[in-house]
């Protein structure tokens, strides 16, 4: 049916629009119910909100958002029908059936989940039906293929084009923020984006957001990266794959991950921005997403074969993640640690990390030769060179480039946690800090976090300083620090684990 | 957070609230996410819709009746934050893995699905599981329990009670008004609940309902079947079995239909109202949802299992589908139909299987010995005793039970199909049939429908009225007759099915 567009107070990200109950009723729309809204070039599918005052018959309620977005205004003529997605439907239920999926299927269906004619529960479907029973080599190549192909894919006319991710599961992972600075002051492109945290205290492009903006237009992105070689942004804004994004959506209700959905969603993003050698880094350890090496090795092969299908090198470094990179964990505190660690005064776990990282990429990009890599990375990284790229990269994305770290505000309101124990720790538990981090309020109170004054194999005192905490509110304070009461992140040598009390005598 | 109730013009099935984004961001709730509604003694799960002035900052809006139906009424302050429904995450992740449910597992899943904490995304990913991993025995029986227990159990102080349930997938399945007053008139309990149409033109409820209403309260219900013996009732409104309401949903959604499910969907129901001895008919063949012996052989066992692991004798009968049964199809169609064969002016397929059917059951009641059920029914039918509890049946139900076949409305616009040629008729297509039934209105136009004039093998000439439709408007005719115009229901011996030209010789 036809009906005139009136604007209606919703959010734009809702994918709803409000029907009057007779138009519903007429057309055999029910509550809840996807529609199809069409105007002459295109169309978009959302869910109808039945109401019989607040849209008048012969009207539809529409977002003034949604409704710019999609080039119609308030009083235009959109038809309005029944979505019936039945072929989408089919291509879901032969892959139920454990048929394998050819290309132009996975093409519609990706396309499906774009456009909104795929709904929630049939990505669930797909998601479920991918973790029980995998996909084929080459049903993930066309899965990323069309996760890039849907959105904005990024080219810049220099080659070779360098990346690096992380699969993350370690907490206070910062080391981004010295690894592209290092590898774009070889001369190679680093044009490298990130996410915000979605289960994590910070993301990199959250501890980046500290000092300066991390959303930029495509355009805008290649005169950054053309200007200085790299950058450090947030890939969210870019569209780069919108499925992903829907995709994640779900699986965070289903609390699933499936492996091809993991390599899909990655090299989906480096393949639209035209990647031509990257690296992996699969942090491995106690309390992160891979703890053994088989499955390591796995991962790592899975991500090599499917890089080479898309044209693209991988090369994958499992890293150590059972405990946190560097001692702070938290945006600020994160963006703290890696600007003194640019500026050469730290040397700990985050340096070498970083160090070993920009090796294996400046090998590759062919500006060390090989075993030679680690030398150079480490002569950018002491020489000032590394801190000044960075500083010319903060610059280039219009954020604070002078700033030092001490100029960087951390939570204003802070407490100590004494060791109960003397002995060597043991052990760091990533599950309890990544905890308490999100007790302080990360990732959005940006100041809130820790900071660990020892790590694994170091001796501490009974009663020594051993965690500082950090939040924006003195009850999230608190109750982090009832929390901790009950809850350990440390383990000493000589501490109790456990008491077998023995018969009592009389 | 703590909000104030305010109501809002929205239709009440539809499972949403209306927060203001300020009060969504401080508690962290995103656009359409999960949430809990809490007052003292109850609380439900809804999905937030976002808005900055339809609800003012403190207020929660609701729809009036969703808010009478909770107990809260305007003004009213009621808790609201976020859902974590991790627990129930974890029993789907737990089957996705392979692994075998336990009871209590189950019913707090079915729980979910009945208040909401298990969502669409869920419902599809659990669906997905069943369709490729199957259940167990014993996950089929819990299932269907907790499917059960989770809605409204009746039970009558007489016994046995007796029932009779067709699995669909054959048009004109009109068998159950002829069954039930048959079983009745031998004086044994047959409470019959039916469904509406889903995807057939007419369910029995739509059937009924064209002379008589068939939504009652479960006390009214069991009033009707204490008069009479029994009802045809439609079992919407008793709230049987709420999740398998829900469930059926996504299913459509998914255009799948798990023979776990089917099932706990229709043993569910018939546990609630206290069935004893249950009669399943599997309508088979060409068209219908079983179209060979070995999937009707088992999804009879697994009926008859599931039965006695819930204390129910339950008797399958396998039918013929192949066409429709009778010769109407459409809600007022087949109502007239039936009142005919009840009228003792028919004796076609429709009278042959409601004896059959009927047979079955009063032997399973022991009023007839074994071998002597058919005689029975066919002298309850034929005396006229069937017509004369079937009245009584109707009059209990507020119908009209003095109508006669001829006074039933049908569709006003009515078009003939002639044959296009003379020969043995030698199948009939059903799904032609149901797609020209849609198009012509059915199931919600009661009127609308057609009558065949011939059934398989036999004789019809060129240009004699095959098929006669009704529809109760004139655009839908003429799209029916449009789309048999290149369809066909009937396939004649002598029809050329298929020509494959030779070559041209010159």
């Amino acid at each position: 049916m036809e009906l005139k567009v009136k604007y209606i107070d919703i959010q734009e990200k809702q994918d709803i629009v409000f029907l009057n109950v007779k138009d519903a009723i007429n057309e055999r729309i029910g509550p809840g119910e996807k529609i199809i809204v069409r105007k002459p070039n295109s169309s978009y599918s959302v869910s109808a909100v039945l109401t019989k005052s607040l849209i008048k018959q012969g009207y539809v309620g529409i977002s003034k958002e949604k409704s710019e977005h999609y080039n119609h205004l308030e009083n235009d003529i959109v038809e309005v029908f029944p979505d019936s997605n039945i072929e989408l439907v089919q291509i879901s239920k032969k892959k139920m059936d454990g048929k394998i999926l050819k290309k132009d299927e996975i093409t519609k269906f990706v396309g499906g989940i774009v456009n909104g004619n795929v709904d929630t529960a049939m990505i669930s479907s797909f998601l479920t039906i991918t973790q029980i029973l995998g996909t084929s080599q080459k049903e993930t190549e066309y899965l990323t293929r069309a996760m890039a192909e849907t959105g904005t894919m990024i080219r810049f006319d220099k080659s070779p084009i360098m990346d690096v991710h992380s699969i993350g599961g370690v907490p206070g992972n910062k080391t981004a923020l010295l690894t592209v600075p290092i590898v774009a002051s070889s001369g190679l492109f680093i044009p490298k984006t990130s996410s915000r945290a979605i289960t994590s205290p910070a993301g990199t492009a959250d501890v980046v957001e500290v000092i300066s903006p991390v959303d930029f237009s495509p355009d805008k992105l290649k005169e950054i990266v053309k200007t200085t070689g790299g950058c450090l942004a947030w890939s969210g804004v870019l569209n780069l794959t919108p499925a992903d994004e829907k995709i994640v959506e779900v699986e965070r209700k289903l609390h699933i991950d499936p492996e091809p959905i993991i390599l899909a969603s990655v090299l989906s993003k480096k393949y639209a921005m035209g990647a031509e050698f990257l690296l992996i880094d699969i942090p491995m350890g106690d309390g992160t997403k891979i703890t053994e090496w088989e499955n390591a090795r796995k991962l790592a092969s899975n991500f090599t074969d499917l890089g080479s299908a898309l044209g693209m090198h991988v090369d994958v470094a499992v890293t150590y993640g059972g405990q946190p990179i560097g001692n702070a964990v938290g945006p600020a505190l994160e963006a703290r640690e890696a600007l003194i660690a640019l500026e050469r005064k730290h040397s700990g776990s985050l340096a070498q990390k970083a160090i070993g990282l920009a090796a294996i990429l400046l090998e590759l990009g062919k500006k060390a030769e090989v075993g030679k890599g680690k030398e150079m990375a480490r002569k950018i990284l002491e020489s000032g060179k590394a801190l000044e790229k960075f500083r010319e990269i903060i610059d280039a994305q219009g954020g604070n480039s002078e700033i030092t770290p001490d100029e960087i505000p951390v939570g204003k309101y802070k407490e100590i946690i004494l060791s109960e124990d003397s002995g060597y720790i043991t052990k760091v538990n990533n599950d309890t800090i990544v905890k308490v981090a999100k007790i302080l309020g990360t990732p959005s109170d940006k100041g809130a976090g820790l900071v660990l004054n020892y790590k694994v194999g170091e001796r501490v005192e009974k009663d020594e300083v051993i965690v500082e905490l950090y939040a924006e509110s003195k009850e999230r304070l608190l109750s982090a620090k009832r929390f901790l009461a009950y809850n350990r992140i440390f383990q000493t040598e000589g501490m109790i684990l456990k008491r077998f009390p023995g018969l009592k005598v009389i």
